[in-house]
């Protein structure tokens, strides 16, 4: 492995999709908010250098929790406790909907985000993480999207603009990793060092 | 990033290390297990190929509850609900100490194990990534240490036989990774692909 440097002017947002999504039948459905989640990957984000970090979700309820989390570390206790963990929680931004988030980042005015999936279930014929590594120097928006629960619908991995080749490490296909290491190791590879 | 293939015949250990760890204000403790470590650690073990990962605490209440979740997903409900989670759990063991878990490892008969730790505030003449993932080909047994809480001890770190480098990611020197998030990047830089 060879990361001889950070990825310079790299405009990448992430998404954490709680609808639509897999429950472990393949019915679509609104996961939950695992707390968790928020704190690992605003962490990850903040470390790899993200934009922003949207937390999507429709529902009112998963809503207010999201928000509870936000305020408590960044205006709260938890601010003056933890104050890099405030940094990381300041990326989080809610949205409704994935489009939603879309419309946030075209906001920001660098153009069309570029939609980017991953998936464990994803073919071996996904773009490489080299080629999207080398793809982020050109300062175009690149939205990474994360599934909860069961992972992403289909139709969420086929309106993609680039799917990612699924993360291998052992000798057999086991590949369970939680969205909290799959986001990590994605980051890890497209602007570690 | 250039990751061709895995690691063949790679003799990878973990230890995540409750004690002696240091606390926010830079004493040494034992920390808390926190039930959330030992299923993302598991898992991404498990996706990368990891021989065995110990939880290492010295306190009888933290074993109980480490004992207790693995029942739960080994022989309990969550063995039936979810045989993908109870496979990644069978590779925690428990110690009472750093080196009991290195006596384990001796017991396995491929030698003595090379101690690796990784540290957000290690320097940068740390050990690369690359160097360590050409050593894993060796076949010898080698001992990756996480610590909890605010990180390992400057003893631990100094009587380790290898320091990594830290992890980088954006243009500041904001690193602040939940130790289940640098597991996995550091199991993706030396096993993945």
């Amino acid at each position: 492995m060879v990361l001889s440097k950070g990825i310079q002017g790299a405009n990448v947002y992430i998404v954490l999709l709680h609808h639509p999504v897999l429950n472990k039948a393949g019915d679509t459905i609104a996961s939950a908010v695992t707390p968790l989640d928020l704190h690992d990957i605003s962490r990850a984000g903040r470390t790899y250098g993200v934009r922003r970090f949207f937390v999507v979700t429709p529902l009112t309820d998963q809503k207010e929790l999201v928000q509870q989390v936000i305020d408590h570390w960044i205006t709260g206790y938890g601010a003056t406790f933890n104050p890099s963990r405030r940094e990381a929680l300041k990326l989080i931004a809610l949205a409704d909907t994935l489009e939603v988030a879309k419309e946030c980042i075209r906001a920001d005015g660098h153009g069309e985000p570029t939609v980017v999936v991953t998936s464990s279930r994803a073919h071996s014929t996904g773009t490489s993480y080299q080629t999207l590594r080398q793809m982020l120097g050109d300062g175009r928006p690149y939205l990474l999207v994360f599934g909860t629960a069961w992972g992403l619908t289909p139709e969420v991995i086929e309106n993609a603009d680039i799917c990612l080749k699924p993360i291998r490490g052992g000798a057999n296909d086991y590949n369970h990793l939680s969205v909290r290491s799959a986001a990590t190791a994605v980051l890890d590879r497209l602007l570690g060092y």
